[in-house]
């Protein structure tokens, strides 16, 4: 944003913009104003990165029109939290998307990103993490991003993570996903040195309080290098992940 | 309810009501007992206000009757929290009612209101908290005021807020929408010197814990001149501006 | 803020600044930087406010170098939170000011603050929560508004309410500070047609969780017209009366 | 049980029973086995008590089974939380059974019960409270008492209460049900002298937390003689009312 | 308060008070006015009830103040949660003012109370449950009733509570006083057919969270019977056991 | 784990192994990777125990994939929290499978478990509570113990529980499962001096909180010897009983 | 208990006994009553247990009272959460008491407790832990167990627990003590296969609530044979891997 | 670790080693046990990095035999979370010990730290905040960071944060520190492109619930590439932030 800043104060300067214009450019310029959403290209712009478009609590009508407007201007598209059903919908007016089942994300690639200089290793306890995980991974992915996953590692076997310890220790950033008792971060943080992103999930019962219980474990962690996003934010930890692998 | 109490005195005084009487009137006369329910008739003599009915717990049935009682006086209607089922009932037999889908709310005006003096504005942070933001709408409007809405202008592009910096400047009173973190209260507050309605929504997931984190933030905000009211209560938030810019 | 950046615009657009002039008058102007804190001298400016300062962890040190700075300005001074041991530190830099010790506030008028139009009425449940009453009430006064105080006046006693019907109907704003059960912006809210701003108070103790039962009763208030602001904040509210007393 | 102790150890004495045959009778005279219950019939021999099933988390078939032993040995009926599905069924093998549908009450009197001796009276704050209190309704008629309701007499209109105040003044025993704020039974334990039973019901929604204000609010209350019971358990609170009312 | 009510509408009535005076006297008449605090001697007259002070939150002078008005007018005086230093300034302008150390209760008995026709049992699980037990025993004694302590019968060793069955079996009403899992009430529940008031205390640590633990399971006691109040509310549940016990 | 570590050791020392070889042995050997989980065939050589899969939060395709690799392998079967629609999935492919409806447990016995030496005791203070206990029974059942049942002995009614103390009396370990205020656990453990271990359930409504309530009682029992699962964890209590019965 | 119930039916059977002085044998025997506290001498006799005292909530002179008793009848003696300044007043009238300075014990040795079998393990994460942990030791000591103390272990170190592996891979019951993240307990139950007594600590600020997220994760590990006790309750894990340890 | 391992399992192939000396060393090497504590002198060797001690909990004795060692051994470092009189104690046996005063942190840097590549920028919304900043900032200092701190730039006033615009983008990794509403991350992440760790601080009062408030909010940002760490915990952002700045 600071760059539109100085410029439009330079045209004010220059006498080429008058103050009222340049308030009036502000408020126009950066974002396309759909009355119920205001839909901001400028990050596309910026860096190759998608248009993201969080899908929960969105009419399909909103999600189709944003999404609409993203694709009409060649912007990538990605779509969280986007039931089938919406996705049916889309799929007929815009072919190319695509839909990954597990995370409920809609994507579709139209240009190309820049590329992450290192990799993103995906880590979850169990199978029931692998909803989250995938959200994470078709981020990861459509940020520009090389992504492993090496799923079901969870603490009460360590020799199964102790087996992919090869595998994680490549990574430039580490995803860590776990409900229950959110311990996996914590055990990895102790074998690698590289900044560990920590997603608890709602996977668990009773006592686990919908992941809250893995959501404490995790900002408690004792090992150093933990940082928390909220409970299933695959999409939070993975764009997270991707401004520290494009740094 | 003070003028009432000083008139039924008066008349005991004037021996123009036995003290049984008064205690009578003191029962009867505020509202009418439905059995179920107690409509309360007086604030719409006092006002022009609408009679509210809170839809929400109430059977088809019940709201059905409360309204059919309101619109035989001649009242205005406003129902919140009914389903577009019970709206189907209602237009049955009050042909004019209207039904904004969002805010879930039956309303019709069948006088008119006092208006306020100044103008009411509402803003939402994102898409998602429109439903609510349109329940504090149709409110303000049905109590007599003047009501601007901008929505989709939350924190996390201060452009598109400051965008509207001019429009926000000339409130009188703000509602201020929002779920997930609820900082845009604050930062609104940050940006004028006139009072600020709050209103968290349930908008979001995980640690949102179902509006609790925006409430607990917009309680805490750092900024003077916020109150706040329930989660997603729209119409409370509405009522209160209201009453603020009659006085 | 409108204006100042308006004006700022005008002067880049007549060529009086640079647009690098510009930035710093944006960074430097408004506030004035003690490193540890940024001291807001606009406020007072504009509306005969004084300057505030919240007390609670500071230090000794920053508090007398914060108010040193306001005095120096002309500026009226209030502290709130401050500890008896503050306020002798203070007194004797700066002997005109005055304590008020049960709302644990310093104060010192230097200049006559804009009167607002009405008078603000505050209410308060129990003894127990004169504390936070006091903090309101001299907030108020400070910030220019008449105030009276009804004390100790809760729902178990309702005659207590009712004996003092008159004087709470006169207020253009109440405050109504309650802990327990909070029923008090309730009871009141269905008496009078004004805003409430209700203060939950940390009185109580057991399931009062600190207040915690107080701030969910007054959210879950079934009476219109009410908001409310964080547990024991007298000043919060009193700051929100005085705006809305000021309209 | 106090006799029946006294009696088994007589009869040891007498030599009419060996410790044996002690531990027996311990052990299966005061209910009978169904495997998965275990039916306690002694209550009902005491008091003139119906046997009442509590049938949430029971399976229909197991709801009939224990159904049909109370009705084979004559004992008077009451199910609660029971679905009209439920009533249904049981419609078909015990024809006199009768359905209060707001409470989802199933009841069948077959022997007339001890009546109490003062009367009870039940007050609801709002509509939808209703069906708690018609579940303390009818369970304190079950239970052989006098009752009296009043409903929709919340503290947001005071003048409706207080229009009720002669009748509530009779009552030996209050039973108040209110959701949201619940400042219902502090209210009205300001206004009378005799023990209130306070219930919290689930009305509400966002900060209500599913009756936790209101729960919280009556355990907090400021007034004398009120004591709570679980959230919604209109049962619990007839239970109890009947007990009071008997001594 | 009905009482007083209809008398001031009948001395209108009879021209003897005009509705000015008549709102005068409402205002003035039942309570005292101490500024900080409004004296209730209505109480007294009506029932040979102590006036009672809750000593928490109120600083010394201002309990005194209101003990010395009680006094003055030959009021009996029951001052709850009072500190020893508390206690020995009221004891140099009271001499023969009691203290009860455990329940920190102050009192003084000036006239003797309408007593109560039955027993009230207290009851507590441990050691630990004294204080709060004997702040019930001092408010049951004083309020007019015949008392009974029996202390350490917790159900851990079921053999301590049986032993005293016969003693508990006598009681009109139970209190009973338990931290930590707070079982107790259920199984005395379970025991007799008379109210049981349900006592938690913040006896315990951890997951007891200073009571919350015993306060929930009382609220989900399986036995009828059993009604809750706020946690260590000594006072509470003996003012409501003897408004059972003079029923 | 540890004679399979001194064993690879020992290998690579006698030079059979590489290191390189040591490293992928202890990734590949005890488990086999499905991609979305790592199947664990170890433990069932160890002991006898089946194979145990969680069935919640996998996809029905994954079940079946894994309970189809174990079959093969010869190992018996249990899955636990399966659907019916699960069952009859697994019913196509695997004939011999059994199905407990109220535990929601899938199970096959292949070959016989090492029996435990003594009897484990599954106890529920209600109807309700029965699914966790069966989840329990059939866990225990297929891990090779003894278990007997007694359902529906509450301590709201004593005399259920101590008409069955002869058979607890007999029992080497105790799982006590109990929603509501989950008293049971600590009236059992004052009886009997081996293990308990205590299950809370989620049975109960309002202020149990999903469990909540029975959780903390149980975690703050006053007996000795008890210790908590998670909330309905019927499996892990069987498991831990299983441990100790096995010992 | 059992044996004590039956041998009083036989004596009254015998007719050596009355009802009457039998029902007093049950209330009299098995403790002793000393007003405030019932001590229980009856254990101590079966098993050679020593008394236990839980210090906290008792008054000095409630301790040295009950301690003295216990001294007198000849048995063992520990008393848990007892402050320095106790042990202090103890020591002159017990000169043989020691204490264990960070569990806060005292503990005096009069006889020899039966052995338990195996060894009983006790590890800690962290430094901070070791207090919780002592309290287990000085607890298993004096219950008559042979136990292992590792402490520091935390799952950040993976080392430092491998390392530890065969020392912990030889006990037969695991007392697992953990504050922060509470992921110790599932890490170590996935090495080993016997019971873990898991103890959450309060060790931790912020997010760990004072125990509650190592408590939440403990009861939610993905291991199996894992079961809790209550924040910091040493004392109660010991107990429990006593009763394991003898069976 | 990985190299360790490597390392020894070659040295066991060699012949070098038995495998009993194998796991001594694995138990050995990598840590110096000090019985309460086990340090860990390996991260040291590895990256220059201090070996830090977490002061909370450890007893000063502890803390100074732990610091001993690592001086001993040429480390450089850093006490978090240590008292007052801990550094007084130090500095007695370490004269060069450093101390930050509201960080609370000792340190003392033996030898250079390999530096980070880009600055990391501390910023706090308020001056309650920089205790929680100075740990941050010290933190970064001795892992080797270049840093800036800007203090007191919350979101109530945009004009403060804004002023420093240019400041915060020069950064590579920023740390936002807020307690009350916590909305300073989620401003600042909409300003910017690199990653946000967020730290919560228990800066606020009432609903705040120390933390929990600012906690939740962060945890829900609704702006991408935010992360959070524990209340309170500057250390553990610190850390983090150096890990990103050292890839």
């Amino acid at each position: 944003m600071k760059s539109q800043l100085e410029d439009i104060l330079r045209r004010v300067q220059a006498g080429k913009l008058s103050p009222k214009e340049a308030l009036y450019l502000l408020k126009d310029y950066p974002y396309q104003d759909l009355n119920f959403a205001k839909v901001d290209h400028h990050r596309e712009l910026r860096r190759g990165f998608p248009e993201i478009i969080y899908g929960l609590g969105k009419t399909d009508e909103q999600i189709l029109k944003i999404a609409g407007e993203i694709i009409k201007k060649g912007g990538s598209l990605l779509i969280t939290r986007a039931e089938p059903r919406t996705y049916r919908k889309i799929k007929k007016t815009i072919p190319g998307a695509c839909y990954n089942a597990p995370a409920k994300a809609v994507y579709l690639k139209q240009k190309h990103s820049v590329m992450g200089k290192g990799k993103i290793m995906i880590l979850t306890a169990g199978t029931s993490d692998i909803p989250v995980a995938e959200e994470a991974y078709v981020t990861c992915d459509m940020l520009g991003n090389e992504v492993e996953r090496v799923y079901d590692v969870g603490v009460a076997g360590l020799h199964r993570l102790l087996g992919e310890y090869e595998k994680i220790n490549k990574a430039k950033v580490i995803i860590a996903v776990a409900g229950m008792e959110g311990a996996l971060p914590s055990v990895v943080a102790g074998l690698v040195s590289v900044p560990i992103i920590a997603v608890p999930t709602s996977v668990g019962y009773g006592a686990s309080f919908k992941g809250l219980a893995a959501l404490l474990a995790m900002l408690n962690s004792c090992s150093g290098g933990v940082a928390v996003v909220n409970i299933d934010n695959g999409f939070g930890a993975a764009y997270l992940a991707s401004l520290i692998n494009h740094l």
